[in-house]
C-alpha cells in the first residue's frame, strides 16, 4: 500500500477501504508518511466527503492508534456525555453527580478549554488543591470509591487525533463534518463507556451555527458509535445565547452547584435535566426519557445530587467547603459593569462575542499553551427575551487585570440586540436523536 | 495576509487574488509557510481549480520568485521550444540548429529525463565531453559565437516550482492543468526568449492521454504566454507509437544526426518541420507556416543545419566527429532482440510501457537521483500498420547490464498489438494553436 495512491482515490472522490484507513491511520502515528501527505489527505477529504463507512474506518482506525481505557472493573452500565461545547455550558459538573448518585458509574475525560468553549478540567482546576491529573491506578480507586471521577485525557489515547487536530487548525480544515465525527467518536469510544450521549449545541456560541450542520453532525456520531456497538443518544440544543449565566471557571462551579442546591433553574437546568435524563436511561435507570428527567430533578431536590458532588471533589483532593463557601474559590478583583444604553427588551445576543469576551478577561485561551486566569469571566445579567432600562447592568465582568477587564468590556458593549417589541428565544431543545 | 485564510478561500472554491498569489508563493520560497500548508493549498487547487487570471497570477509570482534570464545581449527574435515529453521524442537537437542556421537565436535552457520522457540534457551528455553546465558568462560567449546554445537549468530559475513539484510528486496532485500550466510557463517565461513554440504530446506514451486535456492544457499555455506579452504557438502531436525510433541518449543523437544528415525521414521529420516552421514564423524569418516547413527542409537538402550542428558541439566543448563517427559515442554491449509471435500488422503500440522499457535498460531515470546509462535504450524496427511475418524483429534493447537488458526485453513483448488486418496510424499533427 501506498499513501500517494490512496491520497490519489480520495482526491478523485472514490471511496476508501478498511485497510487503506487503517494504513493511512498507522502511518501517520509511525511517522512513516510525511505532515505534507496527511494535510494534502485531509484537504481532500474535506473537499470530497467520507461516506458513513469511511467515516466508521477511519474513527476505528484512530481509536486502534492509542491506549483503549477498560472499564471493566467497575459494574454497572457505564455512560460517558460529550458536549460539542458552548459559552456558559456547565452541564457535567451538574448531571455526573446526579447520575453518579443514581448508581450510574461516570468515568470521564475531559479536556481543557480553548476559544470560546470551556472546558470541565479547567473549571474544576479553579478548585483549590482538586487533582485532576490521576494515574490509571487513581482513577480505578477512585471510581471505585465514589461511582464518579473526572480526569484529564490520557496522552496516548488517539494520539492520531492529536496530529490531525494540530495540522488542521493550520490547513484551513477543521470544519468538516467527517472530521470531527471521527475526532470527537475516537476519543469517546477509546474511553472505554458502553453509552454516550451527546450534547450538540448550535447556534451563535457553538462550532456548528445552524440545526442543519448540528444534525448532520449528530446523526454522523450516533452513527458511528452504534457501528461500534455503543448505545448513543444527541440532544441538539440551542446556543443563541450563553446557556447558563455563569461564564468562567470558578463562576461555573459556583452555577453549577447552585443547580444542585435548587437555587437555580432556567435553560441550564432544562439541558441538564435531558441530557442526564437520556443518560439514565441509557443506563437502563428508567423506561422513558421523562422519568429521566423527573428523578434526576428528585435527585437535585433531596439533595444527593449535591451530596455526591462534595464527596467527588474531596475523592480529587479537592476542598469540599467551596461547597458553602464560595469565597474559598477564586474571583477576580477587577469588576466592570455593562450598562444598557436604551430602554427595551434583549432581542438577541451575539454568543461567540460574548465566548471572545470571556477569553479576553483571562478565563479562556486563544492558544493551547496560553495560562487560565481561573476566577475570571462574566456574570450575565439579562436573558433574551427579559425588559430592561436604560443604565441597567447587562452583565459583570471579573478578571485580575484592568486591562483584560478593559478588552472583555469593549466586546461585551456590541453583544446586545435591543428591540422595542419584546420577542421570545427559540425553543431550547431542538432535537432528540 | 494569512496562509489559512488564503486556503480556505481556495477550498471553498473562491478565487484567489494577485496578492493573495504572491503572497502565497513568496512565502513558499522564503520557507514562511510550512510544506503541509503548501501541500493543502495545492490539493484544494487540484480539486477546485484555477480561473485562467488566478493561473496567470500564480504563473508570474512563480516568475518573479527568482532569476530572470535577461536575452537582451543578442539581437533578433530569440525563440524557445518545450516539449511536454514522449518517448523517443528528439526534436530539440534536430530543430535547434536548422533554426540557428537560419540566423534565429536559439538559447535554451533544458532539463534531464525523468520516467518515459528523455531530457534532452541527458542526450547532450552522452556525447564524449559536451558541456552542459555552462556560467552565465559561458552562455553569453557561446551565444554570440554559434547563436545556439543549450544548457543545463539555472539552479535559482523559479525556485517556487522545485518547492511545489517536489510536493505535488508527493501528495498526488501532479496531473493538474492550472499546475502544470504555471509549472511549465514559468519556466519558459523566466528563460527570457520573445516567442515560445510549444510540442504538446497526446497518447498513450505521453503525460496528456487524450486530445480532450492536451488540447486544454496547449489552451492554458498559450493563454498564459499571450498574457505575459510573448508570442506563443502551440502543435498538438500524436503519440500513440515512439516519434522516433531511436529510444535512448547516443541512440536519439544518432537518429537526430541522420535526420539533420536527410537519411530518415517519417513522423520525427515531419513533426520538427512544423515545430521549427512555427518557430521561423515566430521570429518573422518565413510569412506563413507552409514557408517555414519548407525552409526547414531545404536547410536540411543543403547540410546546413547539420554544419551548425557540429559547430554547436565543439562550442560546447564536444567532439564534432561523432557525426561522422557514431562509434565515438557510447552503445550498450549487450543486446537483446525482440520477435514477432506471429504474422500480421502492427495495430496498437503501448507507448508508456515502451518508454519504461526504455528506463530499465538504465537509460532513463526511476528516481531523479539515479544515474543513466548514455549508450543504452532501444532501436524500434516497426511503426503502426507495418507487416511482419513471424520471427521478424519487432525492436532491439542495447544496455550494458544483462540483468537490465532482459527485464526491458520482458516489458517489450507486451508492448505490441499486432492484427490480421491492417490498420494506419492516427493524424500526427492533431491541431496548431
Amino acid at each position: 500500500m501506498n499513501i500517494v495512491d490512496i491520497i490519489i482515490k480520495k482526491r478523485d472522490k472514490k471511496a476508501l477501504t478498511k485497510e487503506e484507513m487503517e494504513y493511512f491511520v498507522k502511518s501517520a502515528v509511525n511517522g512513516e508518511i510525511a505532515d505534507y501527505q496527511i494535510s494534502a489527505l485531509l484537504m481532500a477529504i474535506f473537499i470530497n466527503g467520507l461516506t458513513e463507512d469511511e467515516t466508521s474506518f477511519l474513527t476505528e482506525a484512530m481509536v486502534n492508534s492509542g491506549d483503549i481505557c477498560d472499564l471493566s472493573y467497575i459494574d454497572g452500565i457505564k455512560v460517558d456525555k460529550h458536549s460539542t461545547g458552548g459559552v456558559g455550558d456547565t452541564t457535567t459538573l451538574i448531571i455526573a453527580p446526579i447520575v453518579a448518585s443514581l448508581g450510574v458509574p461516570v468515568i470521564k475525560m475531559s479536556g481543557r478549554g480553548l476559544g470560546f468553549s470551556g472546558g470541565t478540567i479547567d473549571k474544576l482546576d479553579s478548585i483549590p488543591n482538586f487533582r485532576t491529573s490521576l494515574s490509571p491506578e487513581e482513577v480505578v480507586s477512585a471510581a471505585k470509591k465514589t461511582n464518579l471521577v473526572i480526569t484529564g485525557q490520557n496522552q496516548n489515547l488517539v494520539p492520531a487525533d492529536k496530529i490531525f487536530y494540530a495540522l488542521r487548525d493550520v490547513t484551513g480544515t477543521v470544519d468538516s463534518i467527517p472530521l470531527i465525527v471521527s475526532s470527537i467518536m475516537s476519543k469517546k469510544l477509546a474511553s472505554g463507556a458502553d453509552s454516550i450521549v451527546l450534547d450538540v449545541k448550535c447556534g451563535s456560541g457553538a462550532f456548528m451555527k445552524d440545526y442543519t450542520s448540528a444534525k448532520e453532525l449528530a446523526m454522523g456520531m450516533v452513527n458511528i458509535g452504534n457501528k461500534a456497538g455503543k448505545k448513543v443518544t444527541a440532544v441538539i440544543s440551542s446556543m443563541e445565547q450563553p446557556l447558563g449565566n455563569y461564564i468562567g471557571n470558578s463562576l461555573e462551579v459556583i452555577e453549577a452547584i447552585e443547580v444542585l442546591k435548587g437555587n437555580t433553574k432556567g435553560d441550564l437546568l432544562e439541558v441538564c435535566l435531558t441530557l442526564g435524563g437520556a443518560m439514565l436511561l441509557n443506563a437502563q435507570k428508567v423506561s422513558t426519557l421523562e422519568e429521566g428527567k423527573a428523578l434526576m430533578q428528585e435527585t437535585i431536590n433531596n439533595g444527593k445530587g449535591l451530596e455526591k458532588f462534595r464527596e467527588f471533589i474531596k475523592n480529587q483532593n479537592g476542598n469540599p467547603e467551596i461547597v458553602d463557601d464560595y469565597s474559598l474559590l477564586p474571583l477576580g478583583k477587577i469588576v466592570k459593569e455593562i450598562y444598557s444604553p436604551r430602554e427595551g427588551y434583549i432581542s438577541k445576543m451575539d454568543t461567540a462575542l460574548i465566548g471572545e469576551a470571556m477569553v479576553e478577561t483571562g478565563a479562556g485561551r486563544h492558544q493551547k499553551a496560553d495560562p487560565v486566569d481561573y476566577g475570571a469571566g462574566i456574570i450575565m445579567n439579562v436573558r433574551i427575551g427579559g425588559y430592561i432600562k436604560k443604565g441597567d447592568v447587562l452583565a459583570k465582568v471579573y478578571s485580575s487585570s484592568e486591562e483584560k477587564a478593559l478588552l472583555a468590556e469593549k466586546l461585551l458593549y456590541n453583544a446586545f440586540t435591543i428591540s422595542d417589541t419584546k420577542s421570545h428565544a427559540g425553543k431550547l431543545i431542538l432535537d432528540i436523536i
